[in-house]
């Protein structure tokens, strides 16, 4: 049996999404910045997924820029408005829980001093601490990026609340919002966002796509230059079935949270969490314990090493994460679970599942019977392990 | 009957390269930074097609980063120098008739006065002037960057020569190959290339993956930064199914040129001139004689708008294009043609045919018959046609 539990690492993609983006490899694989007929319909189908991108988040399709990942979106955001502020001493004020893109962005920025950075922390649950971002902002603050939800521990941030208070300072609020698309509903316009970043292939659509979304009237210096598409914001030859396939794997994410689906992921999550709760002692659940996105469970397991769970777990055809993919070549403890002030007697011990629409309740079982036993075996061998 | 001569702009997707990408869209769709089975599986597949790419140009597979287009690459070899030079004041050297990504990077460094720009001259068929090389050149240098063939007009340009030149004062050579690659043999290693950039979309690879080739020892600084992604040059999850694909497409190419594919194109394309030569009066061939890359016919014919013969082509099911894809927006002259000091009378009526492997004689017979009547027609209504 394989299971795979790493969705937030990266997804199947789904075969709606594969059919549709079929014909874009040898039929309709013109060039979009091309007149003729092959380039029209390429640009057709490129307009059409923009439509579709946008309407997941209730956006303009107008405001949706093409990246080839979160990755690149957050750096275009980042860098693209620290290009064009006017600000002489530019400060941005983040999380202490950002994805790698975000942080070594930023403090790539404050080594060259290009820009100030004010870090907040979190609480014990990954919540960011609105209080010291109260402190912290001042009118040389040009950005706040805060993420939706955090993509090692689950936990939902209140984006709402800092956009209003980036806003009361004519800050712009930047969201990575790659591990909350799809499962929670976004209403950029009512949460107030004006940056948002998201990724194919974590939605079950392609890998090598990813979008921006840019407020309308917000201006933005590219990254990349060259031919003039995406609005002079992204040059590069459309990555056409690509951004086909994005679009289609939001249009589904949209019906899918429609028709509840991310509850459905969130039932067999919660099952899964208190399996393992009742079952192995002297664990500890990392993330909020109920807002929380859907399809994530990180526990941490005293007196063995995350990667030891990972790589028994992938013996029994089980694939699950410790710490994030960006940053699972590292051997330093995760520092999510350090800005959580995560006890060091479950620091390195993360292990994260996260769930996806194919999850099944077998796949579950036939997990927690085998995590029960490696962690057994593991600790039977553990100095530290009383047993 | 559709006529797809627009390989310039952008190809065709081999079937067996779909074929080798498929399963890593449902099947093998790990994220190469995890260490369990999946994440596995898509390494191997990464490092197998960096094997291929490398192959293709006689490169060390280390040598190649992966990027999501020509255009990325061209951005991050100029812009990743520029950042690692201790040259205090540091010059550029480029050519009159490069792509937008190199142009347009170049004067906006030139612009921030991160950079001086030098350019050259090109002679009436497009070959750069290498005295006036060896005049601007100097120890300020840290750059020459030239393309091996120009994609508008087909002239191969003297990199050997160039490269050389280079190296005698410590600068580096880029070229952009993109309109090369897979038609011309590239060795890296004996034409002294230092850099290199190409693109998977104008091989019968993907769109949305691109490659540089990096000549070992050269620090370069990243362009986008987060997760340790193609050795800390490139971050952003892989774009496997991209990868997979570029990396058949090359070892397609290898095979292709030894088995002389490019030198059939070449013969098809040589009957295409040799018949409007023949039929057309008063039209000029733009680009060299005879060193001229295989695939491409760049035409002007007096009298009449390039444009309004791409679209009365585009009726008749013809795909051309009329200038680059990348500047195809634009109304103004092509550059490149400004730049050979085309004249007036031809300057603003170029049609570029651009073959490619799946051409056929009788495609080329079906253009040649269309295109002499839709220029017929359009002369008739010319005010400045004699007859």
């Amino acid at each position: 049996m394989r299971v795979y539990l790493d969705n937030n690492s990266t997804t199947k993609v789904d075969p709606k999404v594969i059919e549709a983006m079929a014909p874009f490899f040898d039929q309709y694989y013109g060039n979009p910045s091309n007149l003729h007929y092959f380039g029209r319909k390429a640009k057709e189908a490129v307009e059409q997924a923009r439509e579709k991108v946008a309407q997941l988040i209730n956006a303009d399709a107008s405001e949706i820029i093409f990246t080839a990942n979160g990755t690149e979106a957050n750096n275009l955001a980042i860098k693209g408005i620290l290009k064009t502020t006017k600000q002489p001493k530019p400060k941005i004020i983040t999380s202490s829980i950002e994805h790698s893109s975000i942080r070594n962005t930023l403090s790539a920025l404050q080594q060259s001093q290009q820009a100030e950075i004010a870090e907040l922390s979190v609480d014990e649950y990954g919540v960011v601490n609105l209080a010291e971002l109260k402190q912290k902002i001042d009118e040389r603050t040009v950005l706040i990026t805060v993420m939706h939800c955090n993509n090692e521990v689950g936990t939902i941030e209140p984006i709402q609340e800092i956009a209003t208070i980036a806003h009361k300072y004519n800050a712009y609020f930047l969201t990575d919002a790659v591990a909350s698309v799809g499962k929670l509903p976004i209403d950029v316009k009512s949460l107030g966002i004006d940056m948002l970043t998201l990724s194919g292939h974590k939605i079950h659509g392609p890998k090598g796509i990813g979008a921006l979304y840019l407020k309308d009237g917000i201006n933005l210096a590219p990254l990349i230059v060259g031919g003039g598409q995406e609005r002079h914001l992204r040059a590069g030859t459309e990555n056409v079935p690509g951004i086909v396939g994005l679009g289609v794997a939001c249009e589904l994410a949209l019906a899918e949270i429609k028709s509840n689906i991310p509850k459905q992921i969130e039932t067999l999550r919660n099952y899964l969490e208190e399996q393992i709760k009742n079952q192995i002692p002297e664990i500890k659940i990392n993330g909020h314990p109920t807002n929380r996105v859907c399809n994530v469970l990180n526990i941490s397991v005293a007196y063995v090493e995350g990667e030891s769970v990972l790589m028994n777990l992938d013996l029994e055809g089980i694939a699950v994460a410790s710490g994030s993919a960006c940053a699972s070549a590292k051997s330093e403890p995760s520092h999510v679970l350090k800005a959580m002030n995560v006890p060091d007697k479950f620091i390195n011990s993360p292990v994260r599942f996260s769930l996806s629409k194919y999850t099944t309740k077998e796949e579950i079982d036939y997990t927690i019977e085998k995590l029960i036993a490696v962690i057994k075996r593991l600790r039977a061998i553990s100095p530290l392990w009383k047993g």
